[in-house]
């Protein structure tokens, strides 16, 4: 069986996880669950020779220190120059470019958690099969609240190795998604993709001719620098951004969806952040330096100050630099409307 | 009707106002309410030339030049400083060495909180009449809880301008201190006294024979140094030092207090700082940067760093260089334990 070729997309500014995200210095990019950054552990997920071909990484140039911190070339991962943020459908029609028209790519943002990497892999497989049957696999995710901030996939008839999708649904409203997880045949859409590249391009030529264009241009006239591929800036900045959702997956009569049960969570909060993180016995995760009395289901980071907490519950507490941060887990969807976080 | 002379205690080192306390900078000399610091509002209280004689400042060494930054010496104040901490029976007995005999004293602690300064100043009238009758006069606050934190008096027989004390009690477990609130004849023991210089001493070499002749040689070798006066060392580190309540009130039959409905705080932790504050209509306060989204009853302390609260309700946060507090209204009571606060 031939390798699986990992595409990791570096988006996500992750704003509800200011102060810690900034804009220098963006979600994928933090070690916010111990040891290893989101993207690295995005890395680690795709990285069994036995089974992956090197990574392509593709992401904007703000990034690109970042990434060289933190990733090692020396296997053969390549990266892909952004010229510009165009959303997720161009960046993936750049590493499916990159490729031979019969790989298979398998797509993953870099900000997201899996917990069950085991359950991850044997979903892989699936995706893998279907898509070398030329289905564009979306990853489905089994829901577990009536999240609204979430898109949704109705799962239509079965496949041998998944499910064709019988629809896709943005994110609805409270109401619809409480109905979407009562149906139990609606799943979340987790942004993790698998397809061949060549069944990619051509689905994007037939529902986005000019974005395929484009993107084929800048390919063409692009330059080599070391391990980064730079796409030529002036046809990409052109292309109206859209997300592979809208572009292809919604379009396509291809689209089938494989469901794991991997422990998937975006990291979309610091009440998520808290929920993935391993916690002592009364729940509590603390970063650097703390001290904590009569608390329960804390998470405190700081990257340097002492924290002292006492008698606290369900509290998250971020020290960064010039900025402290303190919210109830509740209260966590709301930091990203903050004045800090919004830049002001 | 001569003038009466306030003598200004700086003690109290305010453990459970950590981080802002600090061993260098104690509680009184904090800016803890807004403007001036309690030290200062002690002085201003007692600033009222038609009442009051320049203030006698006692102090140890170590704050001499906080009380010099933040008090003035040119309205004929006087700072006498103390050789050692023995605690307040030898400061006060200093301090009603350098006075004259028949100087009425009022001494003031310079770490509580007095919201009601015209039902103080009544106070200090009729506790004033008494001491010339050589009464040693208390200062009693009427209980608001049944405080264990507390020392407690009895109140005995009416005197034309305030009460017999009936006993002292020192501070109560809990059931004692809920008899004490029900029975409506105790109140709390505000640390403010009124005497005159004479009697104090007089009753000081009756029942404390030892610290009254060590004051007595610490005050005759003592110099002069500008607006301070330093007592001779010796003497004064080998008193074993004790209370006034101790070493006096519990022990002289002349004994008085005066109950005023002052609202008295002693500023005890940051519950009490909070309770003493200006607040928003939500019961916010902040002192520096800080942002509030739905939090109620909130106090934030910061020295430079933005706080950015969501969604909190009774909680204190404090940001002091790089230390970190954040508490429970109710966990405040245990800020002085935390390992910061203790010093490690």
């Amino acid at each position: 069986m031939t390798a699986i070729h990992p595409v990791i997309l570096c988006g996500g500014s992750g704003t509800r996880l200011w102060p810690r995200s900034r804009p220098a210095r963006p979600k994928p990019f933090l070690d916010l669950l111990g040891g290893r950054t989101l993207f690295q552990r995005s890395l680690d997920r795709v990285g069994d020779l036995a089974r992956f071909a090197p990574p392509l990484i593709v992401a904007g140039a703000a990034h690109v220190d970042a990434i060289e911190e933190q990733a090692t070339m020396d296997g053969g991962a390549r990266l892909l120059v952004e010229p510009a943020a165009r959303n997720t459908a161009p960046a993936i029609a750049l590493a499916a470019h990159s490729l031979a028209p019969e790989d298979i790519m398998l797509v993953c943002p870099s900000d997201h958690h899996i917990a069950n990497e085991a359950a991850f892999l044997v979903g892989v497989e699936r995706a893998a099969r279907l898509a070398r049957e030329d289905w564009l696999v979306a990853f489905g995710i089994a829901p577990t609240e009536p999240a609204t901030g979430y898109g949704y996939i109705r799962i239509g008839e079965a496949l041998d190795d998944g499910h064709r999708v019988a629809r896709f649904v943005e994110k609805p409203d409270l109401a619809t998604a409480q109905a979407f997880l009562a149906s139990g045949d609606h799943v979340w859409n987790g942004g993790i993709f698998c397809m061949r590249a060549g069944a990619y391009l051509e689905e994007l030529a037939r529902h986005r001719p000019a974005m395929a264009a484009s993107v084929g241009e800048a390919m063409a006239d692009g330059e080599n620098a070391g391990w980064q591929w730079r796409p030529k800036a002036a046809p990409f900045a052109a292309i109206a951004g859209e997300s592979i959702d809208y572009a292809v997956m919604e379009n396509t009569d291809r689209a089938a969806v494989v469901s794991a049960n991997m422990g998937w969570s975006d990291i979309g909060s610091w009440d998520a952040v808290l929920a993935a993180r391993t916690r002592d016995a009364e729940g509590n995760s603390t970063t650097g330096r703390a001290e904590l009395v009569d608390c329960r289901n804390v998470l405190v980071e700081s990257d340097g100050p002492r924290v002292s907490a006492i008698g606290l519950e369900d509290v998250v507490i971020v020290v960064d630099g010039d900025e402290v941060l303190v919210t109830t887990r509740a209260g966590a969807q709301a930091v990203g409307k903050l004045p800090g976080a919004t830049g002001k």
